[in-house]
């Protein structure tokens, strides 16, 4: 049962070696993250993101429930809903988090975080039922009747999250005891919905167990796993699924995986079933199915999303709206959309090595993922939008869930946060690549890389940036084979100007290169600087989208900037700054914001209307020149939450 | 019991002789519309949506369930909702039905209509309990217990639906069954939230019942029933509702219904709460409330309205949102809240006499009440955006309510289709008022008024009109006492230039001027003819609503135009239009959508990009005059539903 093929310790995604990928990950524990930006966010979710994820999940009843399907008396808990209205997924929580946990022990040990899991597995582990069975909902809530709601259930969700938790323990830690249990919910899936004579043709209604049967299939060998996940991106988009409140498209049944030509229905059900179709693509080597994946992703990006890289547009289902429908302040952008599409992103890019994809990845990590988090690890935010007004009406929804006021410390649906738990515990899995001419950086922190060479040999690589600050980039080769091989640094789209130096010769790389390759013999003390030039840029908005036509933005690197309320005058309103196409905005530190970071010095204009709120005639416009400041939206609400807005009127529009 | 004060067949809105309003309705009796737009719109729901809405009632069943409570057996219905969300209100939707019967058999006896509302009426009197209870959702499904579930039970403001048909039969035929079973449902009221010893104070979680007991007030006499609304008004606003998922703002309990400073929460909530409040202040001449309710009023109009009057922007809660979040997709304008708030400015108009009430209500009919009705009468919008893409997502909601769709024959919540016929039912109770000294025309619509006048006799009028397809109003004194009175008839605030032609002499209105005035003495024969110019309008927006920055809206008269799909040459899509702000659009007929409609001719650009679907980099654009149609935005989606925009992209920009 538990007979697995060892693979060594890897981040999230490691194709097989005969799978169809361009592109290796790297171990993860062949990472090691130095200070700066990102290991300092890595380090805080592991210090105090991570311990409070446990104590929430202890206080709203998610580990309770648990011990409940294991027979011990009590009610079940699901924070904040009523009666009739309990969520069926909150087990996924805690798998996520679990995931979140392998990772952090695999890159150092921490007893009270091995003593809180240990305990969390034991309960896992308790709850399941002979049959492999396991929803804590279903057990105590729902009669013990499986797999009757594959709709709404989640139950093969909750397995997909279990089951990555358990690559997860495999890959970092080569403790098997998730993956054990994770055998008996296959055994379970494979007789309801498997070949077996009493199984049934069904897909859940939510995708991710496509993307886990894959993995484990990678960590384990076991055929019949990869063979199951393609069974149900297969089964997919042909009415298998009810109808349901949404309609077809908005859990991916209203076509074939292989040939929906759009993004549609719920973006994160989107994005993890397309991520679990190029798993099985990769592994299949079927090109069909991941040039349609491709298809979808790239008019995703050019269509339905927000500069920030934020997906889902509609507050009622979640869900991509039509092309264009990017209202700044109306978009949903759930947090958990955007990991999705990082999920995505990153198997595209190992499967094609296409440079627009570690680009996506960049700009969705920082500027939709990132802001689901306080600076000080412990608040969420489930709903991004870019814009958010001085006057608030009452908003619907919890704090956080409807975007409508301060970053909340749980949720009753708690999917966000320890999401961004599992996805910052193996965020350096998604720093470098290798494949067979050398290594590429794709993602820039300063840290140490350490993986085996093409032609033999090992090579360590030590990365020192300031990014996303600066634009510099000084990669020491600490120890190399002899053998000749490729160093292959991205230049993010962003960049319109980029310089590498490698030792006494500079090269100024042409517009459009977007991988910087130096192929040579290397050796120890080598240093090659990539210098991205860093201006503030000034964009403007696609004119297809009709909710910020007459508005620019600011970005400087892979950061989009935003303003709001702490940074203007007193008494000024956000609503009345706009700002010329010819600004010039000046970077300035702002480490009352947070150590190190870079806001902007932002000339503007203050138009001024005779009455605040106004009245139907009330339009007379006088405009003055004022300064304020704008940061980083990912860093935005961390001081007081009021008004912002990432795109700015541009004046006399 | 019943004995009643005998107040003569008005339309909606009566208010006593003591009551401190300014102005005074007509008798709906003494009001009857010729042919032309209000005609035939009028006629159409009187011949086709009347009975269409009692098949439609048969089918669903929300007349079976009545049977259901009277003890027949069977399942209770409710269209296309699950176990577990059947809603509670659906007996409202045959209330609003049986209003509007009571109005149309006040203008015209109809054998057929008479006898299906015979057999509604002794359904919904054998479906109420002794103790004057009455609720089909409770009594069939809700096991019986009563007022339990006052946030979301909905049973008093089914009771002022009741009451308000009641008050329509007692009016339009004094036929007092109705009025028989409203007295029983108030006994029972007042047993349970009155001021009885077993009562406690509690107010419904949807407004409705206030103002219906007023009205009820009106036509009995009985102080009680002022007191008993009086009450709930007070009682609002202090906590006595439960928060809810969507907040205490959400029914209006977040601020006393005399100080909150701003509409909040559900529109049709607020609205229907203001209505009830602007009754009981005007009835008790408390002008303190009236003048909580104005400032509200007046502060929606100017930052919470859409330009076509809709109100509600927000999907998920039906909520006004902040002000200013007026997106053109995204809005919610659904058609209830349309005529929700016409009801109130129709209160506050009568009440104040203040020219904006009846501009506002103008605007709204128009434009916000009737694009929910399709021309042939029997298809119905729930929500009502200004903007619809030609690429369409799937939609969430069913068919019409999310916008996504055709107009639908019914709803699973169909509250706007009733709400629909019983306003144009009475639609001629609100074309004309009289104060102390004189008649005023407040809409313009051809029809013969018959009023007495201040002086004592009678006078009749016969207005003639082509509106809102031109702006000349032919007013004719048809009969008239000698007693010097004055004309007055409403100048529209769209309306740049006015001339008034009396017999041999010409008057140009000064601009300002909102209600042209002529004293004397009439004779029958005497002619006054308002002239009131109708040129295209180009309106640029409020700068300071976002999401249509940079875009024009183009309006004639009354009307706020549109341009759709189906007035483009084949193979322009809709978001390829844009228009110079110095346009010159040519109004032409239009007969091929509507009889007699006037659409208009409209010098366009078309900006094309090198893909539909667009990549990042594609914003390559040439653009090209174009000659594309314009039709009045409430005559939309009667041929294809595809694209749709009011708010028209201003070219380059």
């Amino acid at each position: 049962m538990t007979v697995t093929t060892r693979q060594g310790a890897a981040g999230p995604v490691r194709p097989t070696t005969t799978a169809a990928a361009r592109l290796t990950p790297l171990d993860a524990s062949a990472v090691t993250l130095g200070g700066g930006f990102w290991g300092d966010r890595v380090q805080t979710n592991r210090d105090v993101t991570i311990p409070h994820g446990f104590a929430q999940l202890e206080r709203v009843g998610t580990l309770g429930n648990f011990r409940l399907a294991a027979g011990t008396p009590g009610e079940y808990q699901a924070l904040g809903t009523s009666i009739g209205q309990v969520f069926p997924f909150l087990d996924s929580d805690l798998y996520k988090w679990l995931e979140a946990v392998g990772w952090e022990l695999g890159r150092a040990p921490d007893p009270e975080l091995a003593g809180a899991a240990d305990r969390a597995i034991a309960d896992v582990a308790a709850a399941q039922r002979a049959d492999g069975y396991l929803n804590t909902f279903v057990q105590v809530v729902g009669g013990g009747r499986a797999y009757r709601d594959l709709e709404w259930g989640h139950e093969l969700y909750c397995y997909g999250h279990l089951i990555q938790a358990a690559v997860a323990w495999h890959r970092a830690l080569d403790d098997d005891r998730l993956l054990e249990i994770a055998w008996r919910t296959v055994d379970s899936i494979e007789a309801a919905l498997g070949a077996g004579p009493q199984a049934r043709a069904g897909v859940d209604g939510h995708p991710e167990i496509e993307t886990a049967l894959v993995e484990m299939y990678r960590v384990t060998g076991e055929r019949r796993l990869l063979d199951l996940a393609q069974e149900f991106v297969e089964r997919r988009g042909r009415g298998l699924l009810a109808e349901g409140r949404f309609g077809a498209a908005y859990w991916q049944d209203h076509a074939p995986v292989r040939s929906a030509p759009e993004v549609a229905g719920h973006a994160v059900r989107q994005m993890y079933l397309d991520a679990g179709a190029v798993d099985v693509a990769v592994e299949t080597g079927d090109d069909e199915l991941l040039g349609a994946v491709r298809r979808r992703w790239r008019d995703m990006i050019a269509s339905r999303m927000s500069l920030t890289g934020g997906i889902g547009s509609r507050h009622t289902d979640e869900a991509f709206g039509d092309p264009y429908e990017l209202s700044p302040d109306q978009v949903y952008n759930e947090t958990c959309a955007a990991i999705s599409s990082v999920m995505l992103s990153w198997r595209l890019l190992l499967a094609t090595g296409d440079p627009d994809a570690a680009d996506h990845i960049e700009r969705t990590i920082f500027n939709a993922v990132l802001p689901g988090l306080a600076l000080d690890g412990t608040r969420f935010f489930y709903v991004n939008p870019l814009q958010r007004r001085t006057h608030r009406a009452v908003a619907p929804g919890g704090p956080g869930e409807g975007g409508g006021g301060e970053r909340a410390p749980w949720f009753a649906c708690a999917c966000c946060p320890p999401n961004l738990m599992r996805t910052l515990s193996s965020w350096e899995g998604y720093l470098a690549t290798t494949d067979s001419t050398g290594i590429q950086i794709q993602q820039y922190a300063s840290a140490e890389l350490s993986t085996d060479l093409p032609g033999g040999g090992r090579a360590t690589l030590r990365v020192e940036t300031d990014y996303p600050w600066s634009g510099r980039v000084a990669v020491t080769i600490v120890e190399t084979a002899d053998e000749p091989w490729t160093l292959g640094l991205r230049v993010p789209s962003w960049c319109r100007s980029a310089t590498l130096v490698d030792g006494s010769e500079t090269i100024e790389l042409e517009a459009g290169v977007r991988i910087a390759k130096r192929r040579r013999s290397w050796h120890a003390g080598d240093v090659v600087v990539l210098d991205l030039a860093m201006p503030v840029r000034i964009t403007t908005p696609d004119p297809r989208v009709d909710a910020v036509r007459g508005t620019l933005a600011i970005e400087r690197g892979p950061l989009v900037y935003a303003i709001e309320t702490a940074d203007l005058p007193a008494g000024v309103e956000l609503e009345e700054i706009e700002i010329e196409p010819d600004v010039r905005p000046e970077p300035i530190p702002r480490d009352d914001v947070a150590p190190g970071l870079v806001g902007l010095r932002l000339p503007a204009f203050r138009r001024r209307f005779a009455s605040a709120s106004g009245t139907a005639g009330d339009r007379a416009i006088t405009d003055e020149p004022i300064e304020v400041g704008a940061v980083p939206y990912f860093a935005w609400g961390n001081r007081s939450v009021e008004a912002m807005r990432v795109w700015i009127p541009r004046r006399g529009n």
